[in-house]
């Protein structure tokens, strides 16, 4: 411990084989919990750190099935399936016995194919043209992140439903610290939910379901560094207690770095 | 056996608690192995078909690990943990041991809350004014859908590189069977490779990883019975042998009733 916050929190040591132990830190809690993006990161950690992975991570999806409590928790990782390019995996994040996230991810090979990035590049001013902005200091973990909203920024309290679920923003680690898959997940789950803005005020909300196709390789993500990424997620429906949330990270230069989708569970 | 093609290739038997038997079905054949949205259907319906199951689907991930073979597969599911109003779920399916075909699906209770659908109405012409369409007949599990391309059919002996990876189709079921959330996770995977199109030819490529988030409930499903669903897919970005594909699936009275994403592996 004594590094950085992000490192700090995603530490693990191995008990047995596939097994790992962490510990909750106290930077990175939200209104329930650690923030999940944080605890997303801790599974693809986990798996990183198997001696038998390969490649590197293709796909992540976490489910948050309870509240992960503070103090230490167990992680055990299945590699499920090998193939000869990609690996299939099964994590399990537990506390006492209790299961409370669970992971599967597909580690892969990468190789030079025809590359084409379809999705429009974002058309937006850039970080040293946006006042920092982000969430209330309440929020933990949010203070670990620098962030400029181009817009959608979180609801204050005289604010007014909005017709868009849009939020963009700049975002970056505080303290600089560089950008790697583990980061990369955690920011996957950087936006506060949808719901928030199309109401105009804040309520009870959480993600159940995350899931991450990354683009960018280990070497992409280096050259990131600590530089801002460019953020934007938007909601398709909101129905019956449930809507579902589209994002895409991109780094400075204009690199897809990652698309990410969430389901939500919310009241009204 | 002997009724709908599609509830006969979805057919388990319990072998113990937990535990299911299925087999191949030859109407479903793809290249290699079944088509993978009838797996990630089979799936669902095994959890569905499980006693202490609670709610509906909410949300589905399934992870194709290896090629299903024909014949006999076994299918173990673990309810990893049950919340007052949700459960989560794991699910393996395997035959003679080795694991084909993971999934995570989270469950849950639905209630009236405030509901708007963001995503905007697709304008295109009605199932109607469109000729029939498809996939070659070469293609087994595709006879078992009609569809009828608006815009994206794939790519014939002659075509040129597209530069868009839109495809937009009506599709229904050939023998009108109707609409449950096991047929709806079937065509949440109902596209051909987006990279047909971009390429302007067929090539390798098979699903890694579909994700699947439910919006309608078993009651709308019951009221599009076997009429035509409203398809559309794009992909963000094609790097290094993987793209990623996002797609939502309308009722033709204007209800979004899943938004699905996957990601691809792919060679050119």
């Amino acid at each position: 411990m004594g590094g950085h916050p992000f490192d700090d929190a995603i530490e693990l040591h191995a008990t047995q084989p596939g097994r790992m132990r962490g510990k909750t830190s106290p930077d990175w809690a939200n209104m329930v919990g650690p923030f999940g993006g944080l605890t997303a990161a801790v599974l693809l950690r986990a798996i990183e750190e198997q001696p038998d992975r390969i490649g590197e991570p293709v796909s992540l999806t976490v489910n948050f099935a309870a509240p992960v409590a503070d103090g230490d928790f167990d992680i055990a990782t299945t590699a499920v399936r090998t193939n000869r390019t990609n690996q299939h995996w099964y994590a399990e994040l537990s506390q006492g016995g209790d299961v409370k996230t669970t992971a599967t991810a597909v580690f892969g090979a990468r190789r030079d194919t025809w590359s084409d990035t379809e999705a429009p590049p974002l058309d937006v001013p850039g970080p040293d043209e946006i006042p920092p902005g982000g969430l209330h200091p309440i929020v933990v973990w949010a203070r670990n992140y620098e962030m400029r909203y181009v817009d959608g920024a979180i609801p204050g309290r005289e604010a007014a439903p909005a017709p868009s679920s849009v939020t963009t923003m700049w975002v970056r680690d505080q303290h600089s610290r560089g950008l790697d898959f583990a980061a990369l997940t955690a920011l996957s789950d950087i936006f506060y939910p949808r719901v928030f803005l199309r109401r105009g005020a804040v309520s009870p909300a959480g993600t159940i379901s995350l899931t991450t196709y990354f683009h960018a390789d280990g070497r992409d993500l280096a050259a990131v560094a600590g530089d801002y990424v460019l953020a934007r997620a938007h909601a398709n429906r909101f129905s019956r207690g449930y809507f579902d949330q589209s994002a895409q990270l991109w780094s400075r230069s204009g690199e897809l770095l990652v698309t990410t989708h969430q389901v939500v569970y919310f009241k009204t």
